[in-house]
C-alpha cells in the first residue's frame, strides 16, 4: 500500500548534479569552489575532541552567529544556521508559506523551489526573466496579484550569473506583501568593485531574509553549514519552532567558525575565480559560445548555432571525456550548458577538450 | 508585520532540556551515553581529508546505508540516514500527514511529536498508558477511528522506561491503518536475555518505520546522525521527494560508518550502562522513591510522597548543586524527576546530594 500523501505522491524529487566518485573526473557541474578550504578548517578539525561529541551540540550555533552577525555589522538575533541553505529555504517555506498557497519565483531558477513548493501543494507563478536575464519591471506587483506570500530570488541568478543590484532588490522589497528571499549562494564572487550589498535591506524592510552559504565562497559543500539574515521578527519562528531542534552539529559549528573566520583566505580563493572566470568566458567567446557576464563562479554558455552539435551532445561528449557540466534540458536552456569555473588546469582541459570535439564533429 | 502562517503563530516550539556550557555540571537531564564514543571516532576524525569538503558530500550517506543494512540483515533499500532522529520524525510527518489531519501517539511522549503536528496543524490524539505505562489494549482500532494516517511510539517508552514486547507492536502494524513508527532511540539499552527485536516487522508489514540514532547507543549526540529503517515502500519517498537534497555532511558520516562499526565498544558501554540503571534503580528505591523497572539508559522516578520537598524542589535543589536531571511539568509527571543513568561517580555524587538535600529539607 502506498502511505504517502496525495501531493507527495504526485511530485518529483529534486534532480541534482552528479557526484562521481572518482577523483580523476573534472567537475564542473555543481559549482563547487575549484581551491580547498582554508588551512584553519583542517587545523578546526586536528582540535576537535571527539570525546565531546556523546553531548549534544550548542542547539543554534550561537559560536557561528556571534561571527556573523559581527561580520555584517548586526546583531546575532538576525542570524539564524542552517544545515546548508537548503534547509533554510525549507524552513522559510514551512513558516511562511500555507499548504496549497502560491509561492513566487523567476524562471528560470533554482528548480529546489519547485520541489519544495509540490510538498506544500503550492502553486509556483514563475515569472519569464527578460531576454536579458533581467527581472519583469512589475515583479512585485504581479506577485502580490498572484497573493504570493513566499518569493524566491537567486542574486546572482543561477542558472545565468546574472546580478540584480540592491536598489532594485529594495523596491521589490518594499512592494512586495510577503517575504523577500534573496538567495545570495554565490554572492561572494561578485566583483568588489561593483560595491554590490543588500545587508542593509534587513534593517530597512522586515519582510527580507537572505541566504547565505559556505558552501561556495568557503569550499565547505561537503560541511552542509548557511545562514539566513533578516528581520528578528522573521528569524524568531524558524529558530524556535519549524527547526529540528540540534540541526548543526558540533563538528560542523567547529570546523564553519574556523573557514568562515579566516576571510583572507577565501577573499584569495573568490580572486582567483574571478581571474579564471574572466579567461575562460573571453575563451569560450572566442569559439563563438554566447556568454553573457556573469557575477558568480559560473558561467550559462550558449552552444554557437553553427555548431555541428547542440548542448546535450556537447555535455554527452565532455562528459566521455572526463568533465561534467551541467545541462538542463528546459525551455531557453537546452541549448547552453552552465559551465562551473574551475582552477586554471581544469579550465585549461576544458577549453582544449571542447576544441577537439568539435573539431571532430565537424 | 508578522509573516508566519496561522498555524506557525499559534504554536509554542520545542523545550529542550538544558544543556549549559560549564564542564563540571553532572549533566543526567537529556538521556547522553555517560561514557565518550569509540576510539575509532576520534580516528576517523584524525584520518578525514579537510580537502575534500569543497564537494559535495555523496547524497544519501549510501555507506553508512551498507553498514547498517548488512547489521540489520536487510538490504540499502530499506535503509534511509538522518541528521539525527528528529529529522526522520520531520520527515515522516511531512511525507504520510496530509495538514489539519490527526496524528497518533500516547500520552506522556516524547514532547516534540506534538510540536511536529502543530507545524502542520494537526489535531494530536494522545491516548493515555495505563497505570503501568502500558498501551491500551484497542490501541490501533482507537487510531483507526480518529483517522490518524500516522503514529508514533516510543520503545522502549520516554520517559517511563517501559518496553512493549514485539508481538504486540506486530499487532498494532497489522491492525493500523495508517504508518506505525516505532521510535527506538533507546534500544540499544534493552537488556539482551529479553531478546526484543522488531526488525523483522519492517519485512511483515509496509507501514512499519524504525527510529534509530547514534546519539545514545554510540555516544554521539554531537554529531546528528539517525536512520530510519521501513519497507522500500516507505523509505523511497522519503530518500527522494522530502529528505533535503545534501541531508547529512561528509564528516559526520565517516565518523558515524567509524562508530557504527565499532559495535563491540558501544555495547561495552550498553552493559556498564544497565549495570549502573539496576544499582541506581535499587538505591533511589530504598531511599523511597518508586522507580519502574526501565529498558533505557534513564529512570523515572516519583519523589516520595512522605518526603518535606516535592519534585519541582528537589529539581531546583539538585541544579543548585550542579545536577542537572528532568523535571516535566505536566500531569502524571510532575512528582516524578526523569533521571540519566551516568558513571559510577555520577550516580554516586547523585545520591549523596539527594541525601543531603533531603535531610536539610526535613
Amino acid at each position: 500500500m502506498n502511505y504517502e500523501r496525495d501531493s507527495i505522491r504526485r511530485m518529483h524529487g529534486y534532480t541534482y548534479g552528479e557526484q562521481p566518485d572518482g577523483a580523476d573526473v573534472i567537475k564542473l557541474n555543481t559549482n563547487e569552489n575549484p581551491y580547498p578550504p582554508s588551512p584553519a578548517v583542517d587545523a578546526a578539525l586536528r582540535a576537535f575532541d571527539a570525546s565531546t561529541l556523546r553531548r549534544y551540540p550548542q542547539a543554534t550555533a550561537d559560536r557561528f552567529r556571534a561571527l556573523a552577525a559581527q561580520r555584517h555589522g548586526l546583531s546575532t538575533e538576525h542570524v539564524i544556521v542552517t544545515n546548508g541553505g537548503d534547509e533554510l529555504l525549507r524552513m522559510a517555506f514551512t513558516t511562511f508559506l500555507d499548504d496549497g498557497s502560491t509561492f513566487g519565483t523567476t524562471d528560470p531558477s533554482y528548480s529546489l523551489y519547485a520541489v519544495l513548493a509540490a510538498v506544500q501543494s503550492c502553486e509556483v507563478r514563475a515569472l519569464p526573466l527578460g531576454d536579458d536575464w533581467s527581472l519583469p519591471r512589475d515583479f512585485a506587483e504581479q506577485m502580490n496579484d498572484v497573493g504570493a506570500r513566499l518569493v524566491c530570488v537567486v542574486n546572482p541568478h543561477a542558472p545565468t550569473g546574472a546580478l540584480i543590484d540592491a536598489d532594485t532588490i529594495g523596491n521589490i522589497a518594499n512592494e512586495l506583501d510577503g517575504v523577500l528571499v534573496v538567495d545570495e549562494a554565490y554572492v561572494d564572487f561578485v566583483d568588489p568593485a561593483l560595491r554590490h550589498d543588500v545587508i542593509n535591506l534587513v534593517r530597512a524592510f522586515d519582510n527580507v531574509l537572505l541566504l547565505r552559504t559556505l558552501s561556495k565562497g568557503y569550499s565547505l559543500a561537503g560541511l552542509r553549514f548557511g545562514y539566513g539574515i533578516g528581520a528578528p521578527t522573521l528569524i524568531e519562528p524558524m529558530l524556535t519552532k519549524t527547526r529540528d531542534s540540534y540541526n548543526v552539529d558540533a563538528i560542523a559549528q567547529a570546523v564553519a567558525c574556523a573557514g568562515f573566520a579566516d576571510l583572507d583566505y577565501a577573499q584569495s580563493t573568490w580572486d582567483r575565480v574571478r581571474t579564471e572566470r574572466r579567461r575562460l568566458r573571453d575563451a569560450l567567446r572566442m569559439r563563438g559560445f554566447d556568454v553573457p557576464a556573469s557575477q558568480s563562479n559560473f558561467l550559462l554558455a550558449t552552444v554557437p548555432a553553427e555548431a555541428s552539435l547542440g548542448a546535450a551532445t556537447l555535455y554527452g561528449a565532455l562528459k566521455a571525456h572526463g568533465i561534467l557540466v551541467r545541462y538542463f534540458d528546459a525551455p531557453r536552456l537546452d541549448d547552453k550548458l552552465r559551465i562551473t569555473i574551475g582552477d586554471p588546469s581544469q579550465n585549461d582541459r576544458l577549453l582544449a577538450t571542447i576544441d577537439a570535439v568539435m573539431a571532430a564533429a565537424r
